[in-house]
């Protein structure tokens, strides 16, 4: 089974690099299809799934984890729900066959597959200059304020991954290939990328 | 010009990666080539220039460097020649068109030629591994001492860089692809790595 997963830095375009590698290699991407399983079976928001899932369960994890009696406290559980609800969902389109998959430490939760892990990461610049494209119209931020909402996206992921692993997120030893696509086009570089991921799985 | 840097931790078989994507782009690949130039126009041991240009120079370098009246002391200035030479060979290696450069910081010495930086890693017991099977049967080091020389190398190689370069040697930022050839055959990954220079150049 061919599984590649892609964990990225915000702004570095791995998730657009993630779904053109889906298809130059005809095989599924999931990306927001695993958030929306979850929410869907959870009977919860999209947007408040997306949320707990890289950003809430930090907080609550140690303490429902750590307490023996956490569950007699007024605790919100849902978090940890949620995270389990996210493992399962991984595991359940990692078993329908070939895929790539973005984000959510599926590299981690995977390990016993044997995906191919990449990692996408870019310079501060080119990432700047990739969220400002991509940023519709009316939702512009100011450059000081996209660099605060990088740094916290990438320090929210790098928690989410402390859940799962002691390897440190972007730490380049946890990948099989680190891919800078720093003032790159994403699909320049993808066709490449289908051949690497052909010559792994040879 | 497409002009590539292998730098790589020792027993990741970065140097045979080198020298297979050279033969697969069809354009030369130089590593003992540029201590072999400099010896000779030294007029000195090629045992004595690879030595010099990983280990000794981080030693002297302050030395001569700092010290406004070094030439009036006795100190041994070689190495300093000897670094100086190196930068001018890889810089007159690669104005000669592309090519495949092992080492020697030459992914910063050619910074303004833009070429494409690749890092070549792979975990311990793979380092370890490919190191006793390339050891000549009478050289057969222990397990400890393999792995002392596997640090103290890469160590030498991180201090090297330190004299041209703020950028810390391995840290993936400072290079285009960071290659992971743990458990994997070099040559499983040379035709995928060929593609992704042709990519990379278009």
């Amino acid at each position: 089974m061919r599984i590649i997963t892609i964990s990225r830095e915000f702004g570095s375009g791995g998730r657009e690099l993630g779904m053109r590698l889906a298809e130059a290699l005809g095989i599924p991407c999931y990306d927001h299809e695993l958030i929306e399983e979850v929410a869907k079976q959870n009977n919860m928001d999209v947007e408040q799934v997306s949320n707990i899932s890289e950003r809430d369960i930090q907080l609550y994890y140690p303490l429902t984890m750590g307490r023996r009696f956490a569950s007699m406290l007024k605790v919100d559980t849902r978090p940890v729900q949620v995270v389990v609800a996210l493992q399962e969902a991984i595991r359940r389109f990692a078993h329908q066959g070939d895929c790539v998959i973005v984000g959510r430490c599926a590299d981690v939760i995977l390990k016993d597959m044997e995906p191919l892990n990449i990692f996408v990461y870019a310079d501060a610049a080119s990432k700047l200059r990739r969220c400002e494209q991509r940023a519709p119209e009316d939702e512009k931020l100011s450059t000081p304020a996209l660099n605060r909402l990088i740094a916290q996206v990438d320090k929210d992921r790098a928690a989410y991954r402390d859940l799962f692993s002691d390897d440190q997120w972007g730490k380049k030893e946890a990948y099989h290939l680190c891919v800078n696509t720093s003032g790159k086009q994403i699909k320049q570089l993808v066709p490449a990328l289908a051949g690497y991921v052909n010559c792994w799985f040879a």
